[in-house]
């Protein structure tokens, strides 16, 4: 597949912007026109520039208004036009983006566009250059890819084609399958964008909100599908208009882009694997299902090759099985200590050869890592994640343009394939094991056990539950597809909790049977603002007995969130609660939730620097995160931050 | 008029909350239930908190998904109902909101919701207390406001009436005049809220979108002036979900909120006072038009305080008559004499008493404060207006709560009122001169001219044309409500200019006559961070003629911002622009715009510190500000700060 982006995409001068996709490994790009004009590169200049830096000058975007419009306005039109061929000789592009008419269409009538597409094409054939005719969701006339097709059948000219481009065809819900048919010569041009699906106008979602593919939620592999089947080999092209990627530092977004078309493309032969018989059918005679499925049966392995596009694939994983640990790391780890201590967690020694204590309870693993420089507040730095092949996983992570963490290791220590999360959490991929336990533990030295052994019967079934990230909101959209493409986990659709100080965007990403559950948080942006606290993140463990665990905590001294009276009342009001239970719950700080499947009990500790740890119990089928007590928690935390300056 | 503010449009923990609503001088509050849930207040410590402060407690909200249920779940509601009763009184509350039901309903039957709201009422008033039931516009069932009225006469239990809420009512466009003919009695409570008016799902657009009265597109005088003529006089109560007020300082958004009802009653009171005739035609039998004349000619000027809500007025000011000067300020200035120099400022000396020099070109003066602590870059200080009356202006802008600046002046030296503008801006208030001349310029001293004295032929005619101030992301709408109420400004439809860092949200704010145009520029966050510098600033002079007025300033050395050769190519395709002129525009660095009403040439000098001046010459009925070449502008100073370093 022949990668490309338009500059549009993002920040910083065409210069800078032209050596990010090369650093990121894309065939070729778009221009987009304002990028070059604001640019004091001439356009030979950019040619020379381009060819140094091995990218494709793909397609040159976008020329507007041009169909639909009286005579003397086309004029005019073909007079634009032949000046913008002439600068595509001199960048040495062949091929132009003409969207179809917004502002300045009054005719509706398809023999007048054709006639007048007809001219364009004329006129870009005697220059030399292609058009790739598009439709605009928002063009006034010509706002369905179907009808831009049919006008350049109409034309029928060598030198006018159409430019695909999924979010214009996605937001209107068009059906994607008449791609198919679609002669693939005509096909000039394949853009691609993902996007939410919010309910707003077409054009400010699609100037304001596009994303890569892979994070948002269009049906882009089925798309992709259909393009492939219907013969086309040219580029595939990300065209995202979007706030956050315009600001933030244009190498992170290229290969935050990248890694989108490499993912795009390996789903994309998915789901024609998955989707092969369709496709036998469309082209075979079907007059015989069975004589079809037959051969389907014998050519699935095979059966996307027959498409003239090649896909790559990528080394495959299954979504991680559990957390093999969670690292925090800390100047001064003595808080840290306490806190796993009263929680009931066992010290287990420290490692052979680093810096570096392990704490369990059950098979919830917690390192300590001392090796911080000074001054670093204790923070979740590492997560370890069981899979079934850490090499293949490393692997793929890395074609997915992750970056590799070194990890120093000594002979017979375990070597952990490493790679960072946009947020830069290590994230490290290990063997799992059929039993939850972890064969690294032998490197660390027996110790003695922590305060008076009460703590391993309540604990003895824990794990961690879920592990909440802090995001930098330049990287929230990255995180997403990175952990959909290199970790297998499936995001949910995302909340937002109220916060003293703003809304908390939440996204959660877990694995479909639950083992894995990572909560993504975007704080609101003042939190990041020297004025205050940045925000905080925690690990959850869950476990059998929470009230007995919370019991055995208060005594050895942990210090709890203290949750106000008022919710207690509240809690009363909102479910019929047994009196004693709610005793018990507001006695130990518990907060408490319920839905249809089951309930869920928590509580929360202090806090230490920026983490603090959750306990959890989750009863029957209770699939959520206590979602109603957040903002409990968030002004809790916030009141206590603000009384007790650190 | 009772001012209120619902605890929801605010950062910070319910104690802060109230807090900064007293400080801005509210008369009560709504209490957001999870703001008291979350706090570790009693409510009995609430409601002595809030008589301490002066604060009336008056509504509690929101109580959700009552009406349109089985029995069996009015059961438990009515339960839940009954707490939050008990919890009222404890508060000493006597109002709750009930919304429509959006989740649970499943009835559709008027007769059954009135039936189970009429035991609500009978519920509340064996409790004491009263509930004011909203139509929400996403309501299942119940999304009108004149539904949810005709729901409350059915009822007619003294214990229910209807809670009328600006948003839900306006974001449906629905028809405001039948709450005219509603019985105020059954009015209890209003809330209000503007909105811009966004095309997306409503639901939404209430949770994120709402701004303070002044700051939206909402007709809000209108609303209240229905709300009035039916004779309501209960609190008038700001209801904001706004995710930049939820982050930003308690204590300005408080003020914020309380100027927009301070201004929001004014324009109520004009609102009334224009359409007095309509409210006779209405009271009074509409059979003699000339009889209802005949009164309204009479009864105008009283007729407002016909209504049993008191509504205060601000001192009247009309829309400033022009710029009187613009103060730039610095440590080291010689940069900016040397630039204003060069584009043919004369500079007319310094004040007797004050490190400032004055500078001119025609009615443009520009002051150069001297007085800035050591490593000030230049910036923009100060801009003073031409109004009537600064000490009229100066009184309103303090109605209004705006912030005084002191400004020391010796005796025999003119007074200066002086307000901040949220951005920190210095704004005085001048007295403006039918010749455009202002009296202070005589407490300059004479200075030798600078340069050859070419310049002043040239310049003769120079104006301010606007000036573009760079506004923190927190304070972008207080900025509008402020120009708006402060210093009749009106705002533009705004415009969003793509530069390298992201895009810029541009206000204009400007006087009917254009006497006066204001450009409040909302930069891309990452330009405040750290590693890039602020975003500039300009102030834009117009002159008659720009062509000989840059030929001259070239003359003189002066550093254009420089124009890349791909932006006039450009310009030759859009526009048939004759050679000659094009040759010109090129040759200096000038931009073009046309529109249907005229032409626009301008251009931009190098930066000093975070200031730049612009030149430019408007032609026929330009409008505009050259919106079309600001991502020009954009990217030659980015890429110029990148070089450059400093």
């Amino acid at each position: 597949m022949r990668t490309g982006i338009a500059t549009v995409c993002l920040s910083g001068t065409l210069k800078e912007k032209m050596q990010a996709c090369a650093i990121a490994g894309f065939d070729g790009i778009e221009i987009f026109e304002q990028d070059l004009v604001t640019s004091a590169l001439s356009p030979e200049a950019v040619r020379t520039m381009a060819s140094d830096l091995g990218l494709g000058l793909d397609l040159y975007q976008p020329f507007r208004d041009f169909d639909s419009v009286p005579e003397e306005l086309l004029h005019e039109n073909l007079r634009r036009a032949g000046a913008k061929f002439e600068l595509m000789s001199r960048l040495g592009m062949d091929t132009i983006l003409v969207c179809s008419n917004v502002a300045t269409a009054e005719i509706d009538d398809d023999g007048l566009r054709a006639e007048q597409l007809g001219r364009l094409a004329q006129l870009a054939g005697e220059h030399g250059v292609k058009v790739a005719y598009e439709a605009l969701a928002w063009g006034k006339y010509v706002n369905d890819y179907e009808h831009a097709h049919r006008l350049v059948e109409m034309v029928d000219h060598p030198n006018l084609g159409t430019c695909l481009d999924s979010f214009h065809i996605l937001s209107r819900d068009w059906n994607t399958a008449p791609i198919e048919k679609f002669n693939a010569e005509k096909i000039f041009f394949v853009q691609v964008a993902d996007a939410p699906k919010l309910s707003m106008d077409v054009l400010s979602w699609s100037r304001h909100y596009r994303v890569f593919p892979g994070e948002g939620q269009f049906e882009l592999a089925k798309f992709m599908g259909h393009v492939v089947r219907a013969g086309y080999t040219g580029p595939v092209s990300l065209e995202v208009f979007n706030d956050v990627f315009r600001q933030s530092d244009v190498e992170r977004t290229a290969v935050d882009a990248m890694r989108s078309l490499i993912w795009l493309e390996e789903q994309s032969a998915k789901w024609l694997d998955a989707n092969w018989l369709d496709a036998h059918d469309a082209g075979a005679a079907a007059a015989s299902p069975a004589a079809a499925r037959g051969a389907a049966g014998s050519a699935k392995v095979t059966g996307r090759r027959r498409y003239p596009m090649e896909l790559a694939t990528l080394p495959k994983v299954a979504e991680p099985a559990g957390f093999n640990f969670a690292e925090v790391k800390a100047d001064d780890t003595a808080g840290l200590e306490k806190l796993l201590g009263q929680l009931g967690f066992e010290f287990e020694g420290r490692h052979r050869t680093k810096d570096v204590q392990l704490w369990t309870m059950g098979h919830a693993r917690v390192i300590i890592n001392e090796q911080a420089p000074s001054h670093t507040e204790p923070a979740i730095a590492a997560l370890g994640f069981d899979v079934d092949s850490p090499v293949i996983a490393s692997a793929r992570a890395q074609q997915l343009k992750a970056p590799v963490v070194p990890r120093k290791v000594q002979a017979d220590e375990e070597v952990f394939q490493g790679i960072a999360a946009p947020d830069s959490t290590e994230i490290f991929l290990c063997q799992g094991s059929p039993d939850g336990t972890a064969a690294w533990t032998a490197e660390f030295g027996q110790a003695g056990e922590f305060g008076d052994g009460i703590s391993a019967p309540v604990g003895a079934g824990a794990v961690i539950d879920h592990v909440n990230l802090a995001q930098p909101w330049q990287h929230f959209d990255e995180a997403v597809l990175f952990y959909t493409s290199a970790l297998a986990l499936e995001p949910a659709p995302f909340a937002e909790v109220p916060s003293p100080t703003g809304l908390v965007r939440s996204q959660v990403m877990q694995t479909s049977d639950r083992a894995v559950r990572l909560v993504l948080n975007l704080a609101p942006l003042l939190q990041h603002d020297g004025g205050h606290k940045s925000y905080q993140e925690h690990i959850a463990f869950a476990v059998d007995d929470l009230v007995g665990l919370a019991r055995a905590a208060r005594d050895r001294g942990l210090e709890f969130l203290q949750i106000p009276a008022n919710y207690y009342e509240d809690l009363a009001a909102r479910f019929s609660l047994e009196p004693g239970f709610l005793a018990t719950l507001k006695e130990l700080n518990l907060l408490y939730d319920r839905d249809a499947s089951g309930e869920f009990l928590h509580f929360y500790t202090a806090t230490v620097g920026s983490v603090f740890f959750e306990m959890v119990e989750r009863r029957g089928g209770y699939d959520g995160y206590g979602a109603p007590n957040a903002p409990v928690r968030h002004a809790v935390q916030y009141d206590h931050a603000r009384r007790i300056p650190n």
